[in-house]
């Protein structure tokens, strides 16, 4: 570590308004009660096992965050395994739920090499093995007896599972199935916890029987010796090197030379293959499969409101401290709050507003999803003859609903994380700014259960089928079939907007989607354009389909009694704001008769966002502080809730960063690179 | 390093059509000459400059790239001094001129420890010191004797530089100033080259002369003693920690206690005090400072097209080789190729077309200042007074200018680089891509050299300027007041778009700039709004203004005598497709008379865009090979140039990465984290 800071260094205060004495003031402009909305948005059980938990991580000493930013990945991938196995003793030794577990690792605020064990492998085994396959492999996985993950992905094939090349064909003979990788292509690529944690893997590979593939199916395989933690013979295991972000988790390739596993070793639960006949048994409905994909996602987007929140909490703050420029009109004493620029504004506040919306969204969504377990809970997983079309309709619109909700609200959070950094202007630029690697982490998530704009095209499938049927007059009783209904009984008439009537605006947005589905249904049913002409249409649908859902559900959260019996007037008017924001923000006039028209919305919806974001500034930082995120878990100099920001970059720069503690020989002709500090000797340079 | 692949892995290949066989297609379906583009683009003789560095470089294993990904930062800062070292050595022996330094530079591809020596802290003891300050500064500093950077950002002030906290106050007793730096915000912070390398710095502090403070003024001081690299004292300087990217380069920061400094510091060749009277000497018209800002803003505008260049490369390579489902129609056989889905082309195709119009926009740009200082050099650096409006005059519009163009084409390049990226699919996110580390490195350019949109409030000052003076009567002549009068004449009535017709799209860019600018004057001037309010606009006036010089100059590239003497008339059909791409990409029908027309023309913009993604796809592979990126330049994966992607991923993997030598321990009970492999023993962590 460097040497401490000089006296006279130590002395020295920042220039003009602290920090702490700005955002105090920030917090005294407004008076809306954050106590009350964070229990509402996370419930006061949550608030309290929060500080419950952060008390138990930060006696820890390997949860220690100090140095986190300066760790080559080698180091991090150490301690990322330190902690993961610190927080599976912890659970234990506490009892934690899955939701404290999940709310604990939330704080560490960082993947671990247990991440895809704890999640996809238990599941996996759980979902799809049978009871003798629970016994065999489930029970010593939750016990931590072994280790596994989830291995799907090839090196050659993401998106299109269909085209996995992993094969694994059925020996009548003996009973067994032989796993093989026949191309480099077939390796196993990508997967979480592979690389250096595993000892198992579900593998998903092509069944052959009798010389045909049935298509993929999963098997759990021994990969790694229990004790010795190498490789099996005929397996080739390892991480598959550094990414842009993830770096603590051990993501990993796996191929296979005609390795021999039993017959156990295919997850039974669905499909399998009759081991005294070699006959295959066919699986249940997809239906269930589609429920898992559903839950996953819509949990991305309740996720993508918090991950969002989080970046937008560090710039609001910041720039609320940070002070740049005199009024160009002269306007207030000294520099201005860099929060008060309207371009600042502009940038930051929409997403603040988003940050909301998906949580009332994504919570919708789980809502949603969670009503339709019940009812086919009570179905026993499979819906009664009669009732089929209903229950897989209401799975096929949840479906529809959930792709793209996951792939707006997570390409909208990703991308906002980037403009909330570059709203830090340089120091976003900075390690210590918290921002840069938790957007780092979180990208692979617009790729990942579903590549966001591959799922754009199953969003457009299902509205040009609905289309369909609203135009054949058999459409099923939901939603979206009563906006296209709508839009064909109006002929097509644009709704009245006026821009401060929330319904008018509801209105426009599904008026937008039906009118861009009976445009691409006529590009692909009258004109027969081919489906590779028309993606770019099916994204921009998909995409004013979200927009639509999150406006909608944003609105009727606004009206919901329970909502507004759990908030004071005062918060519910803020809310309220921010829905007018978010909507006007994503709402782009569509339907007018004129030029002049069209022009003269433009100038009020300009009007009006201004007038917005001049509303929600005086309550932006009570706004991020009722998303209660700890300083520790959002680790960041300038996301500080005690507005100390420049303090903080100081003392992480000068005494935390281990570079100091390193001399240079700076001139071109000494092979001298380094001398540690206060040591005589200087070290060569191997180069 | 990990034990070689089995033999059994290294017979494996990929599936299907080789990725070296589909490069070699693409080639063959396109007569595009690449070397003829090639040596119009950069001429033959740096073609051959670049093949001979490459030799040179290649030849010093202190340059090998093999582990560059895999590095912690003291370890890459390690390296990238040995790296700047062997280059200025090798720069001595080789006699190398400053741009074949800088080529060479290029090639290696990271920023080194003496990167703000050998440009800022050089050039501006160059350009501001007086004959006897280069012999005591600049000369040694040539010979590298005394290693230098530019300390000008303060951890409080960065765009505002009026708002410089050090301050150097005059001592007319002893002829001296003291430096100081009286608050924590007044460390200089993000300095170049300063954290471990520089033992000297141009510092620039408040000029306090009897009490008054004269602005912000250059200062030449030495940091640290020659011999021990220690800092002299009271003065703290250090690394200021780890970044987003950039981090072979070691920013620091910078504190005085009162630090007493000759009168020789200032750099006096424009200002500066007289010791014996101690009267202060005003500095030169500011009109050479713009120059030196408005050659650097100039020279990013071509940089980011070769920026965006090695991004595009790397993605459309790669989306020829990579192969995700079939067709939907079923069309061609097997599964297609990432580059034939319009989605993929209509993210890709219209950043092809960026990097090339912002390389001709760039060379014109760097043309007009050459000759503008070509004719100010004939007056000696100071306008004759007859001449001084005219020369001041282009001055102006050369800044305002290079300001849109900076703001505009770094932030495509940055953003483009990530959208390339992303159409990577999964393996985008892996560091061997080699785009994101290239992104990372690149992101600080949207905020340095002026913030992007810091930037857009001059030009948009500049644009109403001129505005007031047409309708005044009393513009200076130019292109951008000929835009303004013919608005005016022709009553603000849009052109007649034909979207065949080149010449009629850059009227329509030049229409809305107009039409942004009246509207804004009218909102300044006339209504008074705030210059706050005002910020949206002004920036998307800025952007407005930058699309048209960039629609102009590429168009105006395409009637040039020389460009198409150069070029066979293929390729300026290319070049003129890409044009019309880039143009449609960013054009929206901005002036008509009904929803129906318009409606009209964004149906007709939508088809003209499909079918020109159709006729550049073709071209694709050979438009980036005209690039002629080598391959150890990229140092990507999926980007190589022969197509072996799978191939090189699994080799970095399994082969190059030293995750892969290590063996993890993975139960949670056990406090062990490592085994190096093949020893016996295990060690315990500290944690």
């Amino acid at each position: 570590m460097p040497p401490p800071n000089p006296d006279w260094v130590q002395a020295l205060k920042p220039s003009g308004p602290q920090g702490s004495e700005l955002l105090q003031q920030e917090r005294a402009k407004s008076s809306l009660n954050v106590e009350q909305l964070a229990e509402f948005l996370f419930t006061r059980e949550n608030l309290e096992r929060q500080s419950r938990l952060l008390e138990i991580l930060q006696a820890h000493p390997v949860f220690d965050k100090t140095q986190n930013y300066f760790r080559g990945r080698r180091e991090a991938m150490e301690v990322a395994l330190a902690r993961a196995k610190k927080l599976q003793q912890l659970s234990v030794e506490h009892k934690w739920s899955q939701d404290e577990y999940e709310a604990a690792n939330d704080l560490v605020s960082e993947p671990t090499p247990y991440g895809l064990h704890a999640s996809m492998f238990l599941k996996t085994l759980q979902e799809q093995g049978s009871p003798e396959q629970h016994k065999r492999f489930l029970e010593p996985a939750q016990r931590y007896e072994i280790i596994g993950c989830y291995a799907q992905t090839e090196l050659g094939h993401g998106s299109n599972v269909r085209g996995l090349e992993t094969t694994a064909t059925w020996n009548p003979e003996d009973k067994t199935f032989t796993l093989h990788s026949p191309h480099l292509t077939a390796s196993k690529w990508w997967i979480g916890s592979l690389g250096l944690a595993a000892n198992h893997a579900v593998v998903v590979a092509q069944l052959i029987l009798n010389g045909k593939s049935l298509g993929p199916h999963p098997f759990v395989v021994q990969i790694r010796d229990l004790k010795t933690h190498q490789a099996l013979p005929n397996i080739h295991v390892g991480d598959i090197g550094p990414k842009f972000g993830y770096n603590t988790m051990d993501n990993g390739f796996l191929l296979f030379n005609h390795v021999k596993i039993p017959h156990i070793s295919l997850l039974s639960r669905f499909s399998g293959i009759d081991p005294d006949t070699g006959k295959y048994i066919k699986p249940a409905s997809p239906v269930l499969v589609y429920g898992t994909l559903t839950f996953i996602r819509s949990r991305i987007v309740l996720q993508s409101g918090s991950v969002l929140a989080r970046g937008v909490t560090i710039a609001t703050r910041y720039c609320a401290v940070r002070r740049q420029f005199r009024d160009a009109d002269g306007a207030g004493e000294g520099e201005s709050q860099v929060l008060d620029y309207t371009m600042v504004q502009y940038r930051l506040l929409p997403l603040l507003a988003a940050s909301y919306a998906f949580h009332f969204t994504g919570r919708a969504m789980l809502e949603l999803y969670n009503a339709n377990q019940a009812r086919m809970a009570k179905q026993d997983g499979r819906p009664k003859s009669n009732e089929k079309d209903a229950g897989s309709s209401i799975l096929a619109d949840l479906h529809a609903i959930s792709c793209a909700l996951k792939a707006f609200s997570s390409t909208t959070a990703a991308e906002g994380l980037e403009v909330c950094r570059r709203a830090c202007g340089g120091h976003g630029y900075s390690t210590f700014s918290g921002i840069g690697s938790w957007y780092a982490d979180y990208l692979p998530t617009v790729t990942w259960e579903g590549d966001n704009y591959m799922l754009t095209q199953q969003v457009a499938r299902y509205l040009l089928k609905s289309a369909r049927a609203v135009i054949s007059g058999k459409p099923s009783y939901n939603d979206i079939t009563r906006v296209l209904e709508r839009f064909v009984r109006e002929k097509g008439k644009g709704p009245a907007v006026a821009l401060d009537n929330n319904q008018t605006l509801v209105d426009a947005f599904a008026w937008r989607v039906a009118s861009l589905t009976f445009e691409a249904l006529k590009n692909r049913d009258e004109d027969k354009q081919p489906w590779n002409s028309l993606l770019v249409d099916f994204w921009k649908l998909s995409t004013a389909f979200a927009q639509y859902i999150v406006v909608k559900t944003f609105y009727e959260a606004l009206q919901d009694q329970k909502v507004i019996s759990s908030l004071d007037p005062e918060t519910m008017h803020l809310l309220s704001k921010l829905f007018q924001l978010f909507t006007l923000h994503h709402w782009s006039p569509d339907s007018y008769g004129s030029a002049a028209e069209l022009h003269q919305m433009q100038a009020e919806q300009r009007k009006r966002t201004l007038s917005l974001l001049g509303d929600v500034r005086p309550h932006a930082v009570r706004l991020v502080d009722a998303w209660k995120f700890p300083d520790w878990q959002l680790d960041s100099a300038l996301g500080r809730y005690d507005g100390k920001v420049y303090e903080d970059l100081f003392h992480r720069a000068s005494q935390t960063n281990p570079l100091n503690d390193v001399v240079f020989d700076p001139y071109p002709a000494s092979p001298v690179l380094f001398r540690p500090e206060g040591k005589q000797g200087a070290y060569r340079s191997k180069l």
